[in-house]
């Protein structure tokens, strides 16, 4: 255990060491040196391609600057999304990718409308920046009128007798603390998870949360929402983080008087309507051999072009089969999947797995947690192939990624690998900054560093190039 | 020369020393030391009030926190700005103010309506987030489509040929960086005050800028623009510094293809409103002698609850008032302005001084710039009165305050003292951040660090305290 622990602080040590240069290209790699000065045992060519994209890739960059700019928000199900698909299949078959598709399914879509208002009646009258919930019913153009109870958490709601909420608003608030990791998603999620569903079934006419986030712009912070079986959607919405905050003062002030809320979000639903996946392949020298699956999602929510989630992920898989391929022909085919629908309930994963279940994956990886660098590797075959997964971690220890006993357990985008029982690489990116973007507005392609996107494209480039080079089974069967 | 340099370096480094030490007390004041260690000299017991002002304040936060949670925007005319004015108008008389009073003045005065949307319709159709400035026309609510004209800067549009832009939507950009003293307002801030006459007075049917402002967040930065006599008013708005970068990357990217945007703003025009100053005083021993005049302005644009600008502002005055009195009855009264309408065109400084030009001010001061720390003194007497001129520049050399040569010219609220002729000083405040906040939806109390709003007042105390106190002529008549 000892040992372990002076490893990781080893490592842990030559991160930040890496981590204070991201504004300069890495002097050392230009020397053939890790950061310790030991020689850098390349992996036939593609160590070097892998160098070399940490400090000149420009297809990473093309593709989140290209989709924001020329296609913007790509709200699951509709036209907007389609313009990105098509784009996406464009960008893929421009660079050379083959059997590029765009392959159709069928989705329950729902759009949030134009019209999105909170207006504090009384005792202090004043509009707060609001903007629907995943889901959210419609209060109408008309608006809902109706009293706001403040709970302090999802707790403090579930404790709430049954009908305590009859006629009333909901008003959810948490707390929640930026990680590296992202681990407090975990904690504070719920409130927009959970929380409009509890209310809901407590009598609740509409459901106001602070938003799941941890900046202080006047941006909310979407994201889907759900109803329990047999709880009518009501209207669901998210303020801002400075608004939430300035609801909870006037609780505060009001010195027990009522808060009223006059609530007007005009989400609609449209039906079914079709998205798709698009899919692109470097074919490999034995595309008999289980493909390496390489996946982001090509959806955003309407209020944001999406550079952080999930531009930046497409861009950085697909450049990464580029640079893999600029290694030479690899043994097996890589396949990128650019996701469809992948924010209002993965349907563009459960699609794909449904379609493909049958055609085995060797390994699947997806990129979806912004652009900012990777820090640490993990894998779901430690202990069934712990030489690849050694030399995997070894591989990428230089970009300043740490190894880590934990069990990756895959993104959103990748249940067919879940479901097959395959093989699964998280490479996990610092997520300290995430939440401060994650589906609002303010996602857009000035957030993202462009020396940081240029490392996850090397990691990926390493990563994916061993294990398209991988002749034996990946995740050997237990 | 090099002696005032040498002074002026050496006041910064213990300016440096104490801006590192803003999240906590300031230990050495509690010994009574100046922070290299020399006893502090205090001035009867106004010294030991600013000091402990610097640590206990808590009447500005009080004050900016209830105005911005109780009563939130405060458009210039508006019921809103009536209800910011009654409320300041009791919160005065609560804390013991006397002479409270509600002046009233009317205006001319500009809503901006509801519906606020710019939309790239090709070559790359997506919603761009944009507001209207003041004195923007209306589009109507059905809008108006044109083709855009780009402009790098104000000078560019100004070389466009008369009639150019007959018909089109003209964009202007410029450049702003982060400046201390906010000089980079005055390069960057004519793309806003002057770009869309210019572009009315060539044929644009209306114009859209880059936000005038220096974050990047998908607010955008409101604020007056103006139309030359015999050019009528035409639609003008901002976007958000994002999506102004947006629009400049799909210029870049339409290989010369028209770029077609549908514009909705509809703003309004009330007539002829009802506004007021709101005024207090401290009344002094000797209310014959020119009062103190300590100013601020209690309007904000309709798009935040303006804690930076003017909330804290007016915190600041009233607290370092209320501190002042605490060392004792002043020789001379202090007044307190809460000015009305100052954002639409200083119409409240304006009524202020035409309706008591004939009583004299003893000197005028005024905040107005966010809340951070003050960094630099500088009055308008330093070569007719500079023993007071040193005398005020040493007693808040201790909060970091450095002595200037430069010379006052007051605020936008201190219209009196400019046209009598009078005292001036500026408190000059580190405007770093002001530009990120400055006219935004983002301007909300959780962006005022309370240690520095506190270093306001001690520094405001500490000087509106001299100043009530003298005698004799603050600036002598030449």
């Amino acid at each position: 255990m000892k040992k372990t622990i002076l490893a990781l602080t080893a490592l842990s040590l030559s991160t930040t060491a890496i981590a204070q240069q991201w504004n300069g290209p890495l002097a050392y790699l230009s020397k053939g040196q890790n950061p310790d000065g030991t020689p850098i045992e390349y992996t036939g060519d593609l160590g070097e391609v892998a160098d070399q994209a940490l400090v000149k890739d420009t297809y990473a960059w093309d593709f989140v600057e290209g989709i924001t700019t020329e296609v913007g928000p790509r709200q699951a199900g509709t036209e907007a999304e389609k313009r990105g698909r098509d784009w996406a299949v464009a960008w893929l078959t421009k660079h050379g990718f083959q059997n590029v598709a765009d392959e159709p399914f069928e989705m329950e879509t729902w759009v949030p409308g134009d019209y999105h208002r909170a207006e504090i009646l009384s005792p202090f009258p004043q509009p707060l920046v609001i903007q629907p919930l995943g889901n959210s019913a419609s209060t109408g153009i008309e608006g809902i009128t109706a009293e706001v109870i403040e709970f302090e958490n999802v707790a403090a709601l579930r404790a709430a007798p049954d009908g305590s909420l009859s006629g009333k608003i909901a008003y959810i608030s948490h707390t929640m603390t930026p990680t590296q990791d992202g681990s407090q998603y975990g904690f504070a999620g719920p409130a927009r998870w959970v929380g409009a569903g509890i209310a809901a079934s407590k009598g609740a006419v509409a459901t106001v949360i602070k938003s799941v986030g941890t900046d202080w712009h006047r941006n909310p912070h979407t994201g889907g929402t759900g109803f329990p079986e047999g709880v009518s959607a009501t209207p669901a919405g998210a303020l801002s983080l400075p608004d939430a905050a300035n609801l909870e003062r006037m609780f505060d002030r009001a010195n027990g008087k009522p808060i009223t809320m006059k609530l007007t979000l005009t989400p609609e639903r449209l039906g079914t309507t079709t998205s798709g996946n698009v899919v692109g392949e470097i074919v490999g020298r034995d595309p008999s051999l289980p493909p390496v699956l390489l996946a982001c999602h090509i959806d955003s929510w309407w209020n944001a072009p999406g550079a952080f989630d999930d531009g930046a992920g497409c861009g950085i898989i697909a450049a990464a089969a580029l640079h893999v391929s600029r290694s030479g022909q690899p043994l097996r085919t890589i396949r990128v999947l650019m996701a469809g629908a992948e924010e209002v309930g993965l349907f563009g994963s459960v699609a794909y797995s449904k379609a493909h279940i049958d055609e085995p994956i060797g390994v699947g990886l997806e990129s979806d947690f912004g652009a900012d660098r990777i820090w640490r590797f993990e894998s779901n075959f430690r202990e069934s192939n712990s030489d690849l997964h050694a030399k995997l971690a070894a591989s990428v220890a230089r970009f300043g990624v740490a190894n880590s006993t934990i069990v990756a357990r895959g993104g959103a985008d990748i249940n067919i690998s879940r479901d097959q029982g395959g093989a699964i690489i998280d490479l996990q990116q610092d997520g300290t900054r995430y939440f401060e973007l994650h589906h609002t507005p303010d996602d857009t392609l000035d957030k993202i560093d462009p020396a940081q996107l240029r490392q996850n494209v090397a990691v990926w480039t390493q990563v994916a190039g061993i294990l398209a080079n991988e002749a034996g089974p990946i995740k050997p069967k237990d």
